[in-house]
């Protein structure tokens, strides 16, 4: 298997300022192996659901890739349930619930076909639970990118500068970047970060875009602007698939490689927002992520020639 | 005279989370002309201060090609004037004080050397005042671009939609761009404003960059990502400065090359950014902006084959 993602498979309730859902499929690593099942044969997922869990869903999913042997399914329990309302801008969101269910003792256990990886995505989750999938690596991979978020800032800051320490590439949001970081500036910001261990550093700024670093050189990705944004909720994640899948698909992680993934990963977010849940990502065609990766060279291109 | 500006020559004092200053030199046609003047050999200023207004300030801007014939000086009066507070995240700010002198009784007069400028700037003014630069102009500008606020937009709309009514590209902030279409989405909000009028428009997102819409296309241009912000009063101002200064400069209005004047602006905004008031605006060197320039084609910069 050359890409594996860890993270969560879950329901989530969603409102926003137009339109409400209850009970949505969800979960970091749903988005994230959807995503990525567009640009590779296979993918496995480490994961843990109750019995409440669709097997129409783990179906659909395997059909598209995406092994199950790292997932645990576990009989009378429930899946992990989150609920959330957005703000006007759709840009910022309050937690309504977490229920925290089957991932509150959850293990993760990384089967033996799943041992040598070349790519593997730390989707958001306790960061004890990310290096636990590290630490049971026969080889480490060529590429560990990871996610995060400000509660495990808040929460377990030590676990996390543990596991941030070991990987290659760290996704964070602009304003948690700030709290890692202590730095306003987010150029000062991504200085202190990438000291902390990773190689390269992407920070999300949603409808805003897409900031990705390494030692020496800035790339910018817009997001699409788009007529209608529906419901962002797993758009870090699909951005996250869809960088890690181009990547494993390409096999190429040079700098200008990763700004490529970076485009991609914005394009196939954008299709997550056009929906609620990760409907979108269900019945994408190879045409219709082509043509909005075209519509990004079409709104970032041009050409000046600075007179000397 | 090939480039005519109207707008403010003014005093701002200005408070960031992390400094103040009392009384800098501000006021949106002061940034506009000294933008543009590193594009263009002359430009025409029509404004007023009252005789408060350092003498220097002035030589120093007609030295850098800023002819003053449209420049009223009121003998016992006072120029405008502006406090400002910025939040923490320096993209959004509180009005403190809003003195308007001798602003209140403003009569824009053309002189007759300004009469037939291919390129015409409306800094941010009361729009009835924009339109009676507008009126008096012997033939219409190839391009008239206008800068307002939100403002004008609660208190004159109508005089403000007449204005825009009548000119070629429009800019305005992402939130401005909201309110005067009464839409969320920057997209369909662009829509309705080109309907208004003007063939382009662009929605200035500060920290997040700037679009650029016509009736067809999108283009997005970032912006620079700094160390430090130092004071971003006046970024606006010097963004369409240099947006129209580089169109006068190479003479053309296609598309393509406003894309290319956007950059410019973008660049040209960053710099003012830096310091306190315009006063990175006076000692810029060619190689200085160019390098800039080139620091936005490398940040955005990236080739990607879409598989056919």
């Amino acid at each position: 298997m050359n890409l594996i993602a860890v993270g969560t498979v879950a329901f989530d309730s969603i409102e926003t300022p137009f339109a409400k859902q209850d009970r949505v499929i969800g979960g970091a690593a749903t988005y994230i192996t959807l995503a990525a099942s567009h640009f590779i044969e296979q993918c496995g997922l480490i994961s843990v659901v109750g019995d409440d869990f669709p097997q129409d869903m783990l179906n659909t999913m395997s059909a598209r890739g995406i092994d199950q042997q790292g997932l645990q399914i576990k009989q009378g329990e429930k899946s992990f349930f989150w609920a959330g309302k957005y703000h006007y801008d759709l840009n910022s969101r309050d937690t309504l619930i977490t229920d925290l269910n089957v991932l509150a003792t959850f293990d993760p256990v990384v089967p033996s076909d799943y041992q040598a990886p070349d790519f593997l995505m730390l989707g958001n989750l306790a960061p004890g639970v990310q290096m636990r999938v590290l630490n049971q690596l026969a080889q480490r991979p060529k590429l560990v990118v990871m996610d995060t978020m400000n509660f495990w800032m808040d929460s377990a800051m030590d676990d996390l500068k543990a596991v941030i320490a070991k990987i290659d590439v760290l996704t964070i949001n602009d304003e948690e970047a700030r709290q890692l970081a202590n730095e306003y500036s987010l150029v000062k910001a991504a200085r202190k970060i990438l000291e902390m261990g990773p190689k390269y550093l992407i920070i999300k700024k949603g409808e805003h875009g897409a900031l990705l670093f390494d030692a020496h050189n800035i790339f910018f990705a817009p997001a699409l602007p788009l007529e209608e944004v529906v419901d962002p909720t797993g758009a870090g994640d699909t951005f996250a698939g869809g960088f890690i899948g181009y990547l494993a698909q390409t096999h190429n992680i040079s700098f200008e490689n990763m700004k490529r993934a970076v485009i991609v990963g914005s394009a196939m977010a954008s299709f997550t927002c056009e929906k609620f849940g990760p409907e979108r990502l269900l019945n994408l065609t190879k045409e219709e992520i082509n043509s909005r990766i075209e519509q990004f060279v079409a709104l970032t291109d041009f050409e000046i020639l600075v007179e000397e």
